[in-house]
């Protein structure tokens, strides 16, 4: 049985919404969740029926946001820190945390390690789509910035991998963000990038902004700095038109009826289009599942967090990210 | 009586919506349109009453949007090539140009020249924001990829006198686009030109993308590369949802009914957010008012073009960023 590492302390409204989370998932799946953090606290989410199923991992400290993600390393007594100890000495196979994402990051890179031939590792995100059933995976979104050409093939190769194992998709098609089409097109690390890439029979060459929500392209890599600029940008903009509609429907009473009967539709979008739905972020290009949830996750996103872990764990990815690397390498 | 040169023959519709739209300015304002292209063709979308207020100068070649922005140097019979040389032999004070955006970009910048102390030219767009009467200037949007820290900064100066002498706003608030909002965060160049923006008092700091649309700053500079994928990534994201949303309509007939008691408060989201309420983005930092239009710009894109133009020859945002400028020369 597939044995995850949950800090169950790190997240913005304690260990409730988390706790919740693992509770759901074990209703509809068969795994072993490690809850990593203050049994007392933990317990009392927790319903008599599922007690036998969980494990705890006593942590008296937790990580704050406050705090920058290098002093993680000194402290041991934290869930995080705790929480990935299990992974790199192999109880667990995969860690869902809600804590600090960049700690998270940290401990997980030096402590359980990168794959063999990976440079550095990305966080992937899922962006939504017009096109229905479909969605866009971009990568990095912020685990690194100043990335060189080479670091942004990988992220292709590490984007491919998931696809393929992951989202069950046989041929994605992998494109690389850029401020136009044409392969003239792009700052120096991506016009670069862009001839590495070339050689995975999955490239599509240069996709620009629009690309990421119309269902034409499956991985979409860039920078970090870029890639979390684009993930902030395309939440403001949606949020900002939200925004306006909900000051149109309180316009008149015409509007607000309107509204009403549109609700179910709108709900069907939010749906589309919500977080809570993927749970998390996987930290590519680490040995073991590393899924990143945002520290506000409901219980629903920690849910889909550990779903999307117990699929990665059973997976093959890591195998083909090696060695997909691997080919380059003797390309050399 | 403030002169503008229109490259009349550029747009990706002919010469119509654009002559259409300069008859429209007209209805308005007092100005002297140089319309550069076919006369004749032109002729046909000019009423005879309006005929007297306009000027004609023949231009026999258009250069095509297929074609490299360094051909135009060759090509001194297109319409673009002639509209500019009417700006740099002072005939004209300003251009409008739906016409090869690059080309534009080139012929402005070595034919009518930088002003005095401005390293790279930048593009400004203007961002919709949710709060009422609200826009974002964000610069650059394209004319530079590769940017340097001084160059980000000189975006800072000329937003900032864009944002004093024509949007009238007496305290602009001035970001820089990051990765959060920690003044740790950013790739080099923006680290870098963090630094250097610091100088200026209207500064805020690093903002977060999503800041763009919700009114809480004026401008936001950032690299070219990375300019240029927000505003596309922001309208794609705001083309997806509007996708989402018709489809959600069409699926019932209660859903229809909504869409249609929706229908004026979605109009005037529509209108708040539409391009053509600007109609073009000004190339800051040339010596004269150079504005560049969509190529599929409508009749009232070229017309707010134009209000554009006459309000930014009408100002003295040039003596602004040259006097900028110079205070930072005499700080080093």
């Amino acid at each position: 049985m597939i044995k995850i590492a949950v800090d169950a302390m790190g997240g913005d409204f304690g260990c409730e919404p988390i706790v919740k989370g693992v509770v759901e998932a074990l209703k509809q799946r068969e795994f072993e969740p490690f809850l990593v953090g203050d049994e007392e606290a933990i317990k009392e989410f927790i319903p008599n029926e599922f007690i036998d199923r969980v494990r705890f991992v006593q942590a008296d400290e937790i990580l704050t946001m406050k705090e920058e993600a290098t002093s993680a390393f000194k402290k041991p007594n934290t869930s995080i820190y705790k929480a990935i100890e299990l992974v790199k000495d192999g109880v667990c196979e995969a860690i869902v945390s809600a804590g600090h994402s960049g700690a998270t990051m940290s401990l997980a890179t030096l402590k359980i390690g990168r794959l063999s031939g990976v440079l550095r590792p990305g966080i992937a995100t899922f962006m939504p789509c017009s096109k229905e059933g479909s969605k866009t995976l971009l990568l990095d979104v912020g685990a690194n910035v100043d990335c060189k050409a080479e670091h942004i093939f990988q992220f292709g190769v590490l984007g491919l991998a998931y696809a393929r194992n992951i989202m069950n998709i046989k041929n994605p098609k992998i494109g690389i963000l850029s401020n136009g089409e044409e392969e003239s097109k792009g700052d120096e690390p991506t016009k670069e990038a862009f001839k590495l890439l070339k050689r995975l029979d999955s490239f599509i060459g240069n996709v620009e902004g629009a690309q990421i929500f119309d269902g034409s392209v499956d991985v979409v890599v860039c920078d970090g700095f870029v890639g979390n600029i684009v993930l902030k940008t395309s939440e403001g903009a949606a949020a900002a038109i939200s925004k306006l509609i909900k000051n149109e429907i309180k316009n008149s009473f015409l509007a607000k009826l309107g509204g009403l009967l549109l609700k179910p539709g709108f709900k069907n979008i939010k749906k589309q289009t919500d977080y809570a739905e993927y749970g998390g972020a996987p930290l590519l290009g680490i040995k073991k599942c590393v899924i990143i949830s945002h520290g506000k996750s409901s219980s629903k996103a920690i849910k889909n967090a550990i779903f999307q872990a117990i699929a990665f764990a059973k997976s093959d990815i890591t195998c083909d990210v090696v060695n997909e690397l691997e080919k380059f390498k003797k390309d050399k």
